[in-house]
């Protein structure tokens, strides 16, 4: 029995990671739990898994959640999270929280020798070259939830990294795939959020559309399995079968497949090495789908992918700054204070105006941080 | 340096083992070969590689070979196939003969402790029981040279056999594959030497367009990957990019792509679990090829699967029988003495006539696969 603390509980991959659990009550236990605000949702939660320890984002919603439930101490924000994470009771830790908001509990967690569960893209995008080293370390599995990623790790398995002679990240292309530039620039908030394949959170299906996903995937696939820019490729698959690709040295390709669902890719960075049924997903039919496309990404038309694959280039501080510009863009789109288009042009503004810090230490980032969040939020004062 | 005895040395999967070893002296040497009776190609073998050992199929290639070289001592047959398989120099057998010759050698050199690149399929068709016991008695690895078994291989790396849920064949439809069954039957021996993808020998040219190359790796795949044959699936993928897929509990499918190039299994049968590069060979570009096809396999349209589906349900000597009939009824297709569709008609007369022995000896089989050829030429008379 493996004991899960689940940051981001509340969340698209937090609802999914609860579903595995659920569905093998002799592997897993839910053993604590973080989320934001929705207390509605993690009421629900609390009573069906009972958690042991529960952390929540501020005072107000600590007060609230205890005028409904007796039995927890509730704790607080990132000390809170850190707290939960780094718990001698703790084996896994699923860091699904959205945002750079669960760095810190993970590396105090990879230094505990936790198992790493993680879908947070951004811990590595802004701060790969601490998580990784002290992944090496202490020896511990960083194992990738997000799909393309979990791919990837699947397609590792049993090769030699030094074989490896290109990462080929798939992209579905998103919700404006077939919309050409021009027609992107009244894009509504609505139209963003309707994405073809996978259902998910808010931000991370705009970032689907903007393309900056796949650079933040294409920086997290840098660090996870320390593969140079030169040796990773994004194709357009809008089928999402191939989750991603591996080429080796011999030029064979391995790929991952399967039906658009989070619950495989989750379970197996809770299972890894070894796999569960898991009878829910449908099984992939490619008879049924009958072809699969690929096609060339087109970097002018996603110019954020072309921002990520420089900032990640020029590494230190600038892909901290493309995250948290990123993050505030993201954020006041969804607002609906800028237009869609005006995502990457105030991304690229921040990036164009910061003057890169190499290796930068965990309070540096967190300064770059939010100086950055700050700057691009006062770019549409 | 690992030395590399070659039965089969003057055929497809011979040449393109040759160049794999030409492209690394550093790492092969070729120390045997065995071939039949294409003196002129083997003399040019000899010349380049000059191995140490030579086998011919009988007295008369010996005479003819001996006229033309000094150097060597020259065995035929089965025993001299046998001694070069075994002997104490050779480090990798890799069985490239056509048909079932190649069974007797394979056993002893599994027996030798040997380490076996195997590109006949029909030794595994025919004795696929024998085999498997001996490799797993001596623990000895059968590295399958087949590109969809290759596949497959790959595909189970780092996994365990317990989490396999399915073993997806690719299968490219052959020389035939746009035609209606009413066509098949005046179809020539040039139209089905004529195969879209694979530049291979004419026996398993004419078998890809019969679709019993695919029968043969069903039985092959159960047997190399101790799966059921309820579990193993056949699908029409035109592209042959997929070369085969492995579904697992987690409904997670691993499937392994290239360009069509038999170099490739080749080479990773002699390096496993290592890679090596391949320059030579074309790198796969997804975005070039553009779609990728699937499409259901149909079992009317042809019944060679069918048949080998049966055949390998029932077990026993039945295989052999597939085997050797087919074996025969090919022979007698390319010699202009039958047509295209009594290929399957006089497989499935053997099969209804033969009474299947279980669990059967070497000499059993042997003497099964002889009555088996004499009884399928007798129906032609």
């Amino acid at each position: 029995m493996k004991k899960i603390t689940l940051l981001g509980a509340t969340g698209s991959i937090g609802i999914q990671t609860l579903d595995v659990i659920r569905n093998h009550p002799d592997k897993f236990k839910l053993y604590a739990i973080a989320f934001g605000q929705n207390v509605e949702h993690a009421l629900s939660i609390i009573n069906e898994f009972n958690p042991k320890r529960i952390v929540v984002k501020n005072a107000a919603t600590k007060q609230k959640l205890e005028s409904l439930i007796n039995q927890h101490h509730i704790y607080i924000g990132n000390e809170g999270m850190i707290d939960i994470s780094v718990d001698p009771e703790t084996d896994i830790l699923v860091n699904a929280v959205m945002g750079s908001v669960g760095l810190e509990a993970t590396l105090q967690a990879i230094r505990a020798k936790k198992q790493i569960a993680i879908a947070n893209k951004e811990t590595l995008v802004t701060a790969g070259h601490l998580i990784m080293s002290e992944a090496k370390k202490h020896k511990v599995d960083l194992l990738p939830v997000d799909s393309e990623h979990s791919a990837i790790f699947q397609c590792l398995n049993g090769e030699r990294r030094a074989d490896v002679s290109q990462i080929i990240l798939t992209a579905s292309g998103g919700s404006f795939r077939d919309k050409t530039r021009a027609e992107l620039a009244d894009v509504t908030i609505t139209d963003a959020l309707n994405h073809p394949n996978w259902s998910m959170g808010a931000k991370i299906t705009v970032d689907s559309a903007t393309m900056m996903n796949k650079g933040l995937e294409v920086i997290e696939a840098h660090w996870l399995f320390d593969v140079p820019y030169n040796q990773i490729d994004v194709v357009l698959h809008k089928e999402s079968v191939i989750h991603s690709m591996v080429e080796f040295s011999d030029r064979s390709v391995m790929a991952q497949l399967g039906t658009p669902d989070m619950r495989v890719p989750i379970q197996y960075a809770l299972t890894y090495p070894m796999r569960l049924d898991l009878p829910q997903t449908k099984k992939l039919n490619l008879i049924e789908i009958g072809k699969l496309h690929f096609s060339k990404m087109d970097f002018e038309r996603f110019p954020c992918l072309r921002l990520a694959f420089e900032a990640g280039r020029v590494g230190g501080t600038m892909t901290t700054v493309l995250n948290a510009a990123n993050e505030i863009a993201v954020d006041l789109f969804l607002q609906g204070k800028i237009s869609f288009l005006e995502i990457e042009t105030l991304i690229e503004r921040a990036l164009d105006q910061h003057k890169v810090l190499n290796n930068p230490e965990l309070k540096t980032i967190i300064e770059v941080d939010k100086q950055t969040r700050k700057l691009v939020e006062s770019y549409i004062d």
